[in-house]
């Protein structure tokens, strides 16, 4: 006999405690399934230890720039042992805080894997059995592993987080945000840093920021190899050299990470014998609902097709346990404005359409307005590196379709802009608002 | 003969410069004059180089932080003289670009005084006349200097921005935004500093968040004396002492700033002998389309009795050389939505009512949601120090009156809210807006 809930959920990381919180709120018993760490990719190899190495970045370079700003100072040099460990407490905090919120709300908590074995059970490794009527899936994803020699000699992100001693020089094989992203915390903390990307860096962003951003990333002395593919890592530990596919050999690096995207970890929970659909990369597919397409078997966060982005996962989770549990047969997400950040060195922000695609989609219809400016702290030093801005308009009434930020203070001044263009934002909207002077995010209403 | 111009400028400020640039590119025939420097108080004496000085402050604290981050480093000291040579050096080449601009939009710029002699004709200290069916006073506003035993021992804000040593231990008197930005940029950049409030500080803003501003400030070691007012200032230049009304003493001081608010620059103007209509304190009182009370003569910027924002200033500048040039009879700016920020430590941001405001306009008919919460770079460091965020709502349909933000990041990520409140902001938008994880910015849409 399987013991009886109103709702199962696989998977304790942002998508999965979201929809488990708001059941148990409205009402529900809810058992929760882990095998790992109570917080998921988020807190505990994604977004979290992740800012708080680009926090350590930001620091790195904000004294560097001290020194141009007239400050006397001598280097300084981060104690990775000792930061971990500093990072570490704070994540152990977070998941104490997770446990204690789910015992307070009763939601039975589990850590152990579980499979489906039918469409209202699950069963865990242990061999017990639970069921519900409704059984999210919020498994994640993991970084991809490459089936390729010598792949064992390079890290993948998971693995940075436990260093504790800096890469003298390593080489970062990707485009996406992650390889970006670390390629940039790990030159602005002094490591030698090269940067192997196969086709386009950031492709789901605005090429014209991209390309800035690419050159802000060489002239801070990170070395990027474009079009190029690895066949082959060689060597030893600590000794590493790349052969590529247009015959060139990269190296010696004592540290290689592959950052070379993700996978949905939608295999061995028994998607398959329900005939759970899935795309091509194992993805689960969802509709605007995160209904798969079996009825009672639901899925949210980086396991399906949608935005792998934690506060998309958790507004699907929450509407996901308003839908089912609060009664809302209308509770959606609206993905109209989806903001999304790069934590690099400096930050690449967007929300909406870029302007290939707002090009793709409106042609000529369409408006650009571009702004460089090199921002007043680095005016004072001396400095010439250039913020860019971009609003892309559609139509006779200017409608804002895009918003792309790159510069200092992209992170914090995007979210407001994103909340306008939710509501729909217009071009006159943003010459009517009273700029913050001075500020970066007031650049962008002061584009022509 | 006077030489005739379509419309004259008095100041040549941020007020100054946006009507007489905006006027010229609408094809006016523009004279614009001002016996000091081109960018008035927010280039040479406010906004850039306080900005400056708040990125050295951030740069000290960001330093400080590091230490507890895991970094290896020694103490930073600021070499002033040459910040100070930084500083000038950019705001010269600022200058420098205006004058460029000026020139490009064959503006005539008089660097000299003028006075109004008739409500369409000014004269120079020179002696020369010029005249415009439309003159447009943009004289700014000046530190207030007290009558009072001693005062020339002090500094007003102006001077800061000359020291070329640090003040060893200064006392920084008044309550506004002047005073509070300095004392918090002065601590982080390791003078002692005592704070002497005569009422409140920072009264226009939500006593909620001012309070804990004051005790964050406390808790960085600045020494607040509240409800005492200086009667004389004693000693020595170097060695100042200072006696309050409540019978106490306190100092030595090496450094004293006059903080105790600003004054429009509206005598010698010739005002008085046109009537033109001035407020107590010799603001000039303008209506929504910047008309003074004498036709044919306008009004903008902290001459006036509005908003002393540079931003306002810009937006009245141009609107008001829209309806006068542009022909847009009903151009004026919407100031529904008028954001500010006070660059203290943490930075302080508003739009909007505060809690008080709104509670008098609306008395229980509005809904307060407030959140404290220790950004992450903090609780890295084990310290716990709190950013506050605070949503006003009114009416059945809960509509965002007013936003209130303290804490790293606040700064930047103002101006967008601002935008959506403009637009008219609910809370229901907040909450189906699609976070930005992690940043402080996303705390404003987990609010409860």
């Amino acid at each position: 006999m399987a013991d009886r809930f109103d709702l199962i959920v696989l998977g304790a990381g942002s998508g999965g405690l979201s929809v488990a919180q708001r059941a148990a709120k409205l009402g529900a018993r809810v058992a929760m399934f882990d095998p790992d760490a109570l917080g998921g990719t988020c807190t505990n190899r994604g977004c979290v230890p992740k800012k708080a190495m680009w926090f350590a970045a930001q620091m790195a370079d904000m004294h560097r720039l001290a020194a141009d700003f007239g400050f006397e100072t001598t280097p300084m040099r981060l104690d990775w042992a000792r930061f971990r460990k500093l990072r570490d407490q704070y994540i152990t905090g977070i998941r104490h805080r997770y446990k204690e919120r789910l015992e307070a709300a009763g939601i039975h908590v589990v850590m152990e894997a579980a499979r489906l074995i039918s469409v209202d059970t699950v069963e865990t490794t242990s061999g017990a059995r639970f069921s519900a009527p409704h059984i999210v899936v919020a498994t994640g994803a993991r970084p991809h592993r490459q089936d390729l020699p010598g792949f064992e000699l390079g890290m993948v992100s998971d693995d940075i987080f436990t260093l504790e001693v800096a890469p003298r020089h390593i080489m970062v094989v990707g485009g996406g945000y992650v390889a970006v992203e670390f390629a940039c915390v790990l030159r602005a903390l002094g490591c030698e840093v090269d940067l192997l990307i196969r086709e386009n860096m950031l492709g789901n962003f605005d090429a014209e920021l991209v390309a800035a951003l690419m050159e802000r990333m060489q002239a801070h002395g990170i070395r990027i190899v474009r079009r190029s593919q690895v066949i082959a890592a060689e060597g030893k530990p600590g000794a590493i050299t790349l052969k590529t596919d247009d015959g060139a050999d990269y190296g010696v690096y004592d540290a290689l990470l592959w950052a070379i995207g993700r996978v949905p970890n939608s295999e061995h929970i028994g998607l398959e014998a329900l005939g759970v659909a899935r795309d091509e990369e194992g993805h689960i597919l969802v509709d605007a609902f995160q209904n798969t397409s079996v009825s009672g078997v639901y899925a949210v966060g980086d396991v399906t097709d949608r935005w792998a982005l934690t506060p998309v996962a958790v507004a699907a989770g929450r509407s996901l346990a308003d839908r089912l549990i609060g009664g809302d047969a209308n509770a959606r997400f609206d993905d109209t404005a989806v903001p999304s950040v790069v934590f690099s060195e400096p930050p690449l922000g967007m929300v909406g359409l870029t302007e290939q695609h707002a090009r793709a989609r409106y042609g000529d219809d369409i408006a650009v307005h571009t702004g460089r400016y090199t921002p007043l702290m680095f005016m004072v030093a001396g400095r010439s590196q250039q913020s860019v801005v971009k609003i892309i308009c559609v139509g006779t009434n200017h409608k804002v379709v895009g918003i792309h930020v790159l510069g200092p203070g992209s992170d914090e001044l995007l979210q407001g802009f994103a909340v306008a263009m939710q509501k729909g934002l217009y071009w006159r909207d943003l010459k009517a608002s009273i700029a913050i002077h001075p500020t970066a995010a007031e650049e962008l209403l002061l584009l022509h």
